[in-house]
């Protein structure tokens, strides 16, 4: 019989040999989210993961890590902003490649989810293009996933490995309720997202509104807009996930300017501005406009009563438990 | 070289055989639809499939199909009322049978999932039990399913397999709008179904108001309710998906009166009618409770101002469509 | 590089961090297996998981963990007793919050496996539901299996992870053969048992007679009994795996006492004992009914000359020699 | 919009053009069976489907369809019978070929299955080797499965795709019972087989015998053989599932002869007679042996005594009906 | 029992009702292949499939069905020409979009397949996403595919589908074989194509000569040219798969020059022609370059001396005969 | 709440028990490759694992392991020589093993894959044999692979587990450069092996030659052989993959006696030599023949001038790193 310890190789000649480390924490940013990834590893106080990435002539991505991930536990933090299916793209790739080099776990950090709005067949002949896309990072070898703020908590669902779908609903709301701001009614920016709003005005003791859009004809395109509650002489603030363009928005605020509202704030999780979005939104004379980096946000963009809060701390945190085998929802007291 | 021709069997002497013939509808009505099966089969023309259901000492369900279903297009109609698990399981043996009969495309008509409100981890170290089910029916061996107003639509995304998420809202809308209500407000019961209480507002082209519960304590048991909007002076329409055991519903109803509403109607599509919910709902004094039979509701609950509008005739022509590869989309206008 | 220790987390100024923990046992007992549940952990020298289990009044049931199981290797025990298809979506739905919550391993713990007389077509156009009941195990997420004496072995092979089908028969036989009951034959109540009887036989060192059951006309309900062997003067030890109802052992015993046996033994494992079956057992005059404690019996099915046997000790070994990677089979000296 | 009958394509110029057919049967016969699939083609009147087959240095086997199999219905005749595990392969790849081929269903066709008693872990670290047969099976591309007398028809429940296992038992027991032997027993060969060997009491209206094996010492290689029943001045009809060697059987028939038989009677379905088993048996003086084809038996293993009846009649019609979409319940009167 | 005749189904006055109809040829065009799609179409006698599609302001593609495709044998072509990961998206949006419609057969028809480099781990710690992108493909639903000219055709065994891998190869070496060119001679230009080289040899009845490159550092960016062969004084024709951005063949086609070479011809399957490739092409003096258009080519693109073979004739046959099930391979005389 | 130390189990009272080990390499050398797995581990310091291997009369091959694998790192190693299905049968048996024991990791080792040529489909109507024995191998539940030399590199991508593809070139070319020849031109066996044949020019700092096959007629038996590149007066190193009946390398050696070459090397790495191939080449008169033992060699076919090389160290070092999650790119400096 064998007398040597177990979990441990010898030599030929019987000398105890380095025995297999527990696995650690690797983190690897991807190109979309090269500034968040490495405010969370400086967070954690781990390295960046070192890899390079190549894109050939003919568009196709070629990804090679320097240095081994066999055994670890990996961590991807990939967003998906413009363009947006070369970063999918990306982040399957290099999902690929640690499955090939025998990564111990492969969790995929997507603050913000593409194709979230995509989540259902609300009329024939349409695809779930955001199970799709579920679909192709667990076909592709990922293990866990973390994202904020979906557009819907069932897309959790999709899913059949295990997650964290993080809020930045705490990150958000306090720094709002630190303003302790008077006479404040908290306006859902659309009925689809009623239900998070009451919880700003639950967290924030105020009354709730609603802004109600309906199609004026057949023509999907044109909308009229009314405000469900009142908003007369108060200061409100909008609530919503996201701004794409900034039009809702705008017609959003006009509307509470038109019922009597006084100061008007607005907070949204991913601030994806497309096109002349910031623009539009800094020409709207908001008191302030509080956004979390989720997304990237170029200088530009970035107008003067823009306030961004940083979801990097959280997620080092998430990371860390996640690691460690530690709870997650203690993390949040619930 | 083989001379015969493609598609055609012979004997050995020669002679043609019988070829295969395309496949039929066959439907089984599940213990638990027993009556809307058999009315769905009466509006397609097919003769119920003819199969003997056991349950043993010791709980075991037993199934064996009377007639053989090979190649076939099956379709089984079982909805998810109590006892709710024994149905799901009998369904899942039914599936297997099929299956293991050669049956051509097993099509699951489930008028009521359920599970549906355990969608996403809103709390942590829960599970999403709908999602659960989904991998269940396809574990199983499901081809399509077919399924009416679901909690939340996202949940046909949980499944990988195609169906058809079939909704109540024009039989139950038309039959509202056939009455010709004045002053009539569609309110919505819950802040969650606002946006479909939006689309009953626009179709009936009244105002929308919302109900909004808040929790007044840590205590979650203990709920306030709001009015967002205005009913005073009017008729009611109060609409949701489902009523369980109607406590929800009495409140509404008594808040609804205390903001000075005349008339109110209710009307959801599923009739779950737990307990004593159909004696709370008769004692209310509503106008009129408008529901679907996605559910069975036994004689004693069908109080009189109870309406039971049939979704068979909708299930049977959507079934003959799947057969005969219609659009589905079309006989909704959509 | 790197000069860090692997296997070890830094705060960003270079201190160590706690490392992750090996996995640990943690036992959950489902609401079908609170006893054994208790016994078992009691055993192992672990405290119980905490878990919070609500039935809504739509029926479904609603799990959340109370602690994290994030990396944990963990055991649910949960048999398959009535109510019994509420008792396997317990387990379904406990498997499933498990693996949302990143448990590290999920071990499902099953005393009586339910559906086990289902394990093949013995006739046309019938499925086989304890495959069936095998993937939805494996499909909820269930990492490996144990569970004690399957009606028939093959059924191992209905499942594709690894699993341990454990036996009481040392734990019978042994209890039997301190007994030392002089002139004892064995008899097995079933050909399809015959072989484990034979084991039985082999052990206490006596001869074998079996009961031969023939059907009597083309209707399968009536059957004829005969015995292959001699127990004339013989006291017998009757042995089968299950009893249900009990109508088999009541005529078994009958055709005993014709052959002219003496005292009359009762060994089976699983004591479902449905409807009057104890009654029915305790009427027949038995010098002792020997069974274990695989399915709860509840107080008052418990007659005077009822041996139960625990498997608790068995069950807590297994799963501390599965939890360190020791062998099983050892246990047993196979 | 397209006014063109569905169902047809079109030239660019408008005729109409062949129609896709109808799929056919298209039957290959493996090395294994080239006899039996010959047979049976010939049976349903269908030419056999030609491939090339060759053999590289290498031992590598190369198959190369000489006709298209796209979307036809394909069934591939093949035992297991030595080479065992070359022929196995052979399948294997067949499948592989026509799944790649676009065959519209694959059916194997398995007279004799190998690994059928390697189906459960009746020892510790062994493995469950029909179940990996199974998964081989299906992950291949079988889609429905066909074989005879499978030793545990629990293997059915190894498989996920539907498949028929047949029995050969009317076939034999009709032969035998043709015969009207005065003063019959059957005796089981095995406790194992006991169930059957009832079966073909029952069906014969005799008695029923079984022979036990228990193990003499530790050494699980030496059995003593004890007899259960009376065979005194009987006529017995030894019956059995395959015999490999014959060693079995000639105990067998010592001890009847011991217990004072009469004439003996074999009967068996699956004739693998390895080595020295035909000259084993032929030395054993029984007054017949049957068996079938469902392994081929060469010239110089048939032995005077020795009958055999051909599968290929029900197999040709079993295949008739699973093509044609029929019961196949209904060819045995199930 | 029921009368009617199979395959028909009945009104409730049993009246027969349309038949299910046998599946027919959708092909939609991709927007990366509107052209080639148009002329499939064109030239199998079939509308194009309709359909919208739509880029929302955040990239995300949303496409919508304008006709049912229940039931039917669907092509989608999309080759993947730039922008590449946006081309490969909206493929995998139309495979969900189809199947969740219920498509009978999903057939993806990609001229050029991206990503067919990166085939292997040539060096550690890279991925291989040709296969990643196979698994993508089957993940989101496809049945079948069809390809022109793999880089390698080991590619095929990436899928687990059936699927075409079709060559230009006759197309393009019967359009040279008709020039009756003397003294030619075939060269391959890289080692990797010299076995594809050979084939044009064989075909044209010429000699073969091959250009290797060699590494002249460690830096893999500076690679030497050499000829294997000779070609003083002869007309060659260069041969490859696929042209990026020119370099390479600006590079041989010097080599060729300097060893004597007179008129160079290039003929390669897929016109990548990145940046300024058509423009190197054409500056190269070359006699003709002949191409297919399995990638689209821009007018800007198109020198003088560029003839472009058009693929849509075999591409329109290959899917008629997988529509018909009939043998490609006999369309090759293969 | 628990105050223990997580990962520590305790008797019930309250005494440490023993921690689960980590896991440590098993390695288990199947009766293809019985001597090299030995050396292997003599080369790592560990035992052989312990298995038993019995051959039944039925072919049936049967595992018992003799030490429990549970939670381990188990390495198995078994090339594929002849009887080559059963050897793959035995490996595919030994992972179901493995699997069912519970072993925490299985790595397969495949020195020499069988079926690498059948890599593609390139005629109509076959299969692909590679990628089905990958599947079948992660069917049975292999984690990973390790192999040499693969025929085609691509033959990694048949593969979706992750895997070690080894060569052999460093370990023989090194072996050649260290007898510095003079005047040597390195010469590909085939057109299919250039780029290799490149490889080992530009290692040893030759020209490259390269032997060209062609059809001579409609058939393929047989083939002319010509030489493009130049041998004339020079010693040759003639190189391939594998020899199987030395036919080609005979042509090959002639050839290149006819083009004016000196002393002949030849290096391959698989030495398969079926039949009477070592014969052949021991009459060729080459001056010396270069091997690894991917492959056993029996005495009788090792003649004079055959150098084995062992690839044991190299596999040794791999399997080490892969246990200790180290890269294996170091180890190659790549």
């Amino acid at each position: 019989m064998d007398e040597r310890i177990p979990g441990t190789t010898y030599t030929p000649h019987g000398e105890k040999k380095e025995t297999a480390p527990a696995s650690r924490i690797m983190l690897f940013n991807g190109s979309a989210s090269a500034d968040l990834g490495a405010e969370i590893a400086a967070a954690l106080g781990v390295p960046l993961g070192r890899y390079t990435r190549t894109s050939f002539p003919n568009e196709n991505i070629f990804i090679r890590l320097n240095e081994s991930v066999r055994g670890q536990d990996v961590y991807v933090v990939q967003t998906m902003c413009p363009p947006v299916h070369e970063n999918i793209f990306e982040l399957l790739i290099m999902i690929d490649t640690l499955k090939r080099d025998s990564a111990g776990r492969i969790n995929v950090v997507i603050p913000y989810l593409a194709y979230a709005r995509s989540d259902k067949k609300d009329q024939p002949r349409v695809g779930i293009t955001a199970r799709l896309l579920a679909n192709m990072l667990e076909a592709a070898g990922a293990d866990r996933y973390m994202t904020i703020d979906l557009h819907a908590g069932q897309i959790q669902g999709f899913f059949n490995i295990p997650g964290d779908a993080l809020k930045a609903f705490h990150l958000m709301v306090d720094y709002m309720a630190a303003k302790k701001i008077p006479d404040l009614v908290v306006c859902s920016a659309d009925l689809g997202f009623a239900k998070k709003a009451r919880d700003w005005a639950e967290r924030l003791d105020t009354q709730l509104a609603i802004i109600e859009k309906r199609r004026t004809s057949n023509d999907s395109t044109s909308e009229a807009l009314s405000l469900i509650g009142d908003v007369n002489g108060k200061n409100v603030l909008l609530v919503d996930d996201e701004v794409l363009t900034g039009g809702s928005v705008v017609n959003a605020v006009n509307l509470l300017r038109r019922e009597g509202a006084r100061d008007v704030y607005l907070a949204f999780t991913h601030p994806f501005l497309a096109g002349k979005a910031a623009e539009r939104l800094a020409a709207l004379e908001l008191k302030e406009v509080i956004v979390t980096n989720t997304l990237p946000i170029p200088p530009e963009k970035r107008f003067p009563n823009l306030t961004i809060l940083s979801v990097a701390p959280m997620l080092a945190k998430v990371i860390e438990r996640a690691h460690l085998g530690m709870s997650v929802g203690e993390l949040f007291n619930e």
